[in-house]
């Protein structure tokens, strides 16, 4: 029988203080519940409101749809609301091209970039402290269980940029054209805010300009970055 | 004063059956209605919850908050509310590349799609009649004014399909890388539902299968239709 207090404690996970302090986080939906399962992610618990939803797992706790609703974030909960302990984080390396996000807030951007990694190979993505938070629900209902096979790192962006070798791209209006950029063989690729871009500081430490160029009228907006990430880690990986 | 019929008419505008009867639809915010008013879209009546909030303009009518509420399919209406002519449909051109959707159903993946014609300067899109309609309000806050400048054509997709003489492209799992493929001037690209991909029978019609190469675990879901479409219409622009 689920407890009040394990009612409260998947509730809690909902925000982010909570899931850092308990090191878990909380994934909904049989299907991504099962992604994140055959990734090897291990589960600190599972809910389901029907028997056999899951298979072969010991740690499944049938609940009733109405206990169901209570700990799931959804306003139709689907089913299956698993816990799971957050994966390591693990050291990025610098033999290939890492993703770095500026303060980018869209969980549905997000989602798509961690999704986007994982399409192009890209095993590292470096978020800023004031990125949204990848075990957001709505983040994780974005990558589709991309998350368990990109590695997503929070740290102080700017001085993780100092630290490094490699060179730093990053797009701006007035960059070179990306077709005749001569793309090395590893190197950090910034992603900036929604509605600022790169932010002035970091600007500073990027070490070749770049621009996706524009075939249409001059007044269109600029791309959104989700958008942009699919054009430049394709870019990346045509060689 | 705003009479009551107005505000019915406003309202059933949120309908797609009462949009076509009518040939109007709305627009909400002051900065996508500046962007259709620039535009040249014709306005049939804005209704403002201040003076002054949009200049220059004859048919404008101040309302109260509430009588705006009452209008607005936004639960915190931001202010001012446009109604707008439809564009006339353009007759489509085949001297350059046509994006065709067959069943895209959500509305950001079309508003961001329409961005992205703009963007990179395709004209004209061609939507299957179960595309999610280009004048739903979703929609419209995606494109950012692109729709403006993107000819947005509904009609029997199959029946356009077997007319036309251009190369019609298609992105499948199993077709040829599009780093080596031969760009024509012009063509078609078909992107298809996001569950479903592109229907058997428009399939049949495809006459270059494409795809783009995957660098990470081949466990990875497909890129979303958005991001796909991001991709293939840079792989055209650039050549």
């Amino acid at each position: 029988m689920v407890t009040k207090n394990q009612i409260k404690l998947v509730v809690s996970l909902q925000q982010k203080k909570y899931r850092t302090q308990h090191g878990l986080f909380v994934v909904e939906g049989v299907k991504t519940v099962g992604e994140i399962l055959n990734a090897g992610l291990e589960p600190f618990k599972l809910f389901v409101d029907e028997p056999q939803k899951i298979e072969n797992f010991n740690e499944i706790e049938v609940v009733s749809k109405s206990e169901l609703k209570q700990m799931s974030s959804l306003s139709n909960p689907n089913g299956v609301l698993g816990v799971f302990y957050m994966p390591k984080v693990k050291k990025t390396d610098t033999a290939d091209w890492t993703v770095a996000l500026d303060a980018v807030r869209d969980p549905g951007n997000l989602g798509t970039i961690i999704r986007l990694c994982d399409w192009f190979g890209i095993k590292h993505l470096i978020c800023s402290m004031d990125t949204v938070d990848c075990y957001n629900a709505k983040v994780l209902q974005a990558t589709m269980g991309s998350i368990t096979r990109v590695n997503v790192v929070y740290t102080d962006l700017l001085d993780y940029l100092k630290k490094t070798s490699l060179p730093i791209f990053g797009t701006f209006m007035n960059g070179d054209t990306v077709y005749h950029k001569k793309i090395p063989k590893a190197g950090i690729m910034i992603m900036g805010n929604e509605a600022n871009g790169i932010s002035e500081e970091i600007k500073n430490l990027v070490t070749e300009k770049i621009a996706i160029p524009q075939f249409g009228s001059k007044t269109t907006e600029s791309l959104n970055v989700a958008t942009a990430t699919a054009i430049l880690l394709n870019e990346i990986r045509r060689g």
